[in-house]
């Protein structure tokens, strides 16, 4: 099952520096695992913010929640999840055009 | 450039019955016509809703105005746009994973 | 999975009487059947308003979106759907308390 | 009396990692002592974030406040409680399907 | 157990003077029933609009429905209910000063 | 003139508890002060929150906001004041039911 | 007492001119009643609006919405009011600069 | 002065094609027109919406109203006006880069 | 041109007192100035927030940000400004009752 | 391509001035920048705040993060962006008047 993913991150603007730069460089790492495994199919960022939208696929609710509490920089997100169901113009659905 | 878009369908509850079948038939094809352009490249249903979640790929929002004003339904639309820009962890970002 | 499910019914004041218990009697038989089946697990009114709660479970949001078309009054609904991930304070969870 | 509750945990970024141990343990605890008293009937994680929807039971709201002021999180919890009337489709109601 | 009701009527501007005179005549002696009765306990207007805030006193929600459901503008009408718990301070709580 | 008025706490849920427990004592005294001198009518608890909603009487705006800012929560509140006006159904308005 | 007043008419674009003209005739005859009277101290319009902001004087709440419902336009107007107490910069306050 | 302004059009899906061609027609004259006379310094439309943003000039908000007033469509326009002064950064301004 | 402003202080409730004196105290002095000087016209306080609405005159939005940025408080403050269009039933308007 | 953003400040109240004035510097030789490359082609205050409205000018989304990214207040701002389209009337599109 699909879903759409934002993500607020609330990281605190006089946060120490260093610790930004090892939670990003980690976030990309998982990130990167988690596009590997298929969990996230598309990541776009919102201009001008730290924020970012995706298509997340997971068996459910709880394997998603488990996937994005995976994220390095969990404590300080914002997640709203969107639940997706299937639309017959979509081209990458199953059967579809 | 992509572009994030929701679109709920304002059709009135005691609106005619033809005239529904009518614009969704044609809808289903203008959708199709649009995806196969490469427009519309996923589209997903909101559940319970005449609402849809989409991810269009326009020149600019010039472009993807015509897009969605080519719609049969248009007048019966409320859209809303949110530009995309890219991001590292995106598997399908030129050059991504 | 299961879903929290908030429906309001749109009725307009002015409507017609006999087609309003027409479809509250065919509400009624179809909640009725989709409580049997186990799509249906809890719900309940919200005080003063023509707008109920309710657990649903579905396979996934395709499914739950397919369950909540087929109720007589969706034309007149405006429906919110949330995910739901297990918690492990749930008495009914799988091998809960 | 039955109530919809939605608690989301405000519990800082920067926590002390220790005192969130100490009151996530705190609270499954009371949260397993309040289920078998039948106040916590169901409870659900909102996917992607500290939060969760519970069906509560309680005499009124004044004990309904008693038993969510008990949560050793309540300092930092910001809740909303929506009373529930009965609905005719639910089948758990007394003499339900 | 006491509840806290906002009651907006939406009766529409070009509405049929004759039935608004009607309902309206038929909602006080309604409200003096509810009055009497101890069900409503107070009700004051919001200067401006046809808006009031009350307090309604009923056994529960399903209670409390009912009597709202009763009044003969229900169908125009826009009901936020509010649980109230007691209050240390509130001069008329059982005990209180 | 009475007013509805909404209090919400902002303690901070770091704050001292020792500062807590003497704003907690002094708020009583002054709340019981202010409910014999028969400005706080009718007070009640959110429940689930550090939040209460009131009937306050006061001579008029100027009045009523001495009165809210000698509560020794004073700094920590965020309050929402709205005037009422009286309303044919009130049982308790001069010369009422 | 003073109140700041929210007006906004809601007219509907397909109305009826003549009564357009009729109701807009004896709203200013009105207002300038209310005006002469001392209960209208003050009224702007919202550029780009039929939409204005007033401040009222009135007893209190029940005298405001008097005034108010006295309106012609009463039937199609969303009203907000807020009351306002004595601040020490107001040049025009009893006793001010 | 100049005024950044919202325009949302409510022209109704049902709205009659000639009607609805007219005032098109006449608002792209008068646009034209206060584009001429220098009231409309830039539009914009949003992109899947009958929606513009403007940057409006005029004396003060009682000329902007009079040239929105202007406009064919004002009595299906819902209008928002942000008030703008000079900021050291825009290239226009008088004696800017 | 007159704008009506809202001003809300955010000063931290565990902020030092001295400085909360000696700003208020400065505050009284600047906001004297400007009542002089016809720039505040009137001020009144929200009944029980740190909050006020204001009638302001200014040449333009440019001259007002100038005249509320040199409040003392500025820093601390939450301002929103609504420009304001002259109404015919306005008794002060230039020529009226 | 053409972007209406808002910009909001959030420096703290109690944020060191040294660094407020050293950033603000910054900011105005980096704003001139991408004034002179027709980045930003249009900026105004809002009146009373830390914020702005500008009308910025760049390839697509990921080119206008990067050069809001490029900002020194960047960590401490808020910001919105809203994709802009052309209008039949703008005196400034290509062609127009």
């Amino acid at each position: 099952m699909e879903f759409l993913v934002n993500i607020a991150v609330g990281w605190p603007a006089d946060g120490d520096p260093d610790e930004l730069a090892r939670l990003t460089a980690a976030e990309r790492v998982r990130g990167a695992e988690l596009a590997s495994a298929g969990t996230i199919r598309r990541m776009w960022r919102v201009p001008g913010r730290r924020e970012n939208w995706g298509v997340w696929e997971a068996e459910d609710a709880t394997a998603l929640h488990a996937a994005i509490g995976s994220l390095p920089f969990f404590p300080y997100l914002d997640v709203d999840v969107i639940p997706l169901a299937a639309h017959p113009t979509d081209p990458e659905r199953p059967g579809g055009h």
